[in-house]
């Protein structure tokens, strides 16, 4: 994942973005001063930008996202923060206890909520977002109340685990607060089931897609 | 910073390591799974791996850096992984402060020491580095305690504004035991003096070495 496959990943998301998706590179982008300005202007800005939403990791604060937000501010873009990532061993560092009681990952939960207050749109939502695995049910619900106008970003919903129940308590303040994303147990169903490629990721992603509505209760 | 920003830095990391340089890339990765993969042999791996080091950041937790770690075990290269960074920011989450007393950022430099046990070379040094800004100069001591065996990357010194003498206690173990890098102010010495870039550069480089070794005592 050198230039080779940078490019690679431009062409798809330009690929994607002619065909208007909305496009939101996975690229957990974290760095600092003229880097994290070039990352973001790569991802966010100029005539092609690659994406329409990038994401970020928040390890080096907020200084270090402030070019991905002013990105948002001058161009629409988004971004989500991660806070608490789908992987086991995502608990080695955000869920470390704090002196106040709380998990890590809640303190960068406030702390996304706050970096995104200058963001918020007509219809109330931030261009900030978050991440939060889907494969930590409970963190969901948390996430969703710490962060009342981030929509959230949720993995882990198909390969990794999680089920549509799990992400149901994220969509608690509207439809519009959440997406989730599967890949694999999406563009990958075909394997199994012997289908055109095609054929199979659209109806397992149309599943997909209505045993959420349903468990979400919209 | 996208696939031409990354094909420009392939060139330049090859040209430095092909004049017999080490090149540590300041890429701050961490992703999981098959991405974590993909970063790892890109930067650690293959026929012509970009670079002799990656900077990582630890955010996600040990198993999306194991890629990395079995890069090194397999190939000789390193790690470096951010624990207290240079930048302003840093602190919002790498200070807050945890139910034992101490910082986040300590807890990290505990985990670095811990998944650096398993890559502890002839000299005593493991492949697993840490990246501690020598803007926070006491910060620089208390890592090189909590990380008796590994390298310290330690940026911040020149156009950030911390001295030679800000970096010393890092070298209490051996002059092996940290690394100082400092780039606009030896690449822009030149601006200044008006003199050819490469007599300017080759002379600042050479005046902060010989200032760190004699502030380290060495």
């Amino acid at each position: 994942l050198g230039a080779d496959g940078m490019r690679a990943f431009e062409h798809a998301s330009e690929y994607a973005r002619a065909a208007g998706l909305l496009v939101i590179a996975d690229a957990k982008r974290g760095d600092i001063g003229s880097t994290a300005r070039a990352y973001a202007a790569a991802y966010l800005e100029g005539e092609k930008p690659v994406a329409d939403a990038v994401t970020v990791n928040p390890y080096l604060g907020r200084d270090s996202l402030e070019p991905f937000f002013g990105a948002c501010r001058r161009h629409g873009g988004g971004v989500f923060c991660l806070v608490k990532t789908s992987n086991e061993g995502g608990g080695d560092v955000q869920d470390v206890r704090l002196s106040d009681g709380g998990l890590l990952w809640q303190h960068v939960a406030r702390l996304v909520a706050e970096w995104g207050e200058d963001l918020i749109g007509e219809h109330g939502l931030s261009s900030v977002g978050a991440v939060v695995g889907a494969t930590h049910s409970r963190a969901v619900g948390e996430a969703r109340k710490l962060l009342p106008r981030s929509i959230l970003l949720l993995p882990g919903v198909g390969a990794q685990g999680a089920s549509p129940g799990d992400v149901a308590r994220a969509f608690t303040s509207g439809p519009a607060s959440a997406l989730v994303a599967a890949s694999r147990s999406v563009i990958y169903g075909f394997r199994s089931s012997g289908e055109d490629w095609r054929t199979g990721a659209a109806r397992d992603a149309a599943r997909l897609k209505s045993e959420i509505w349903a468990a979400s209760g919209w």
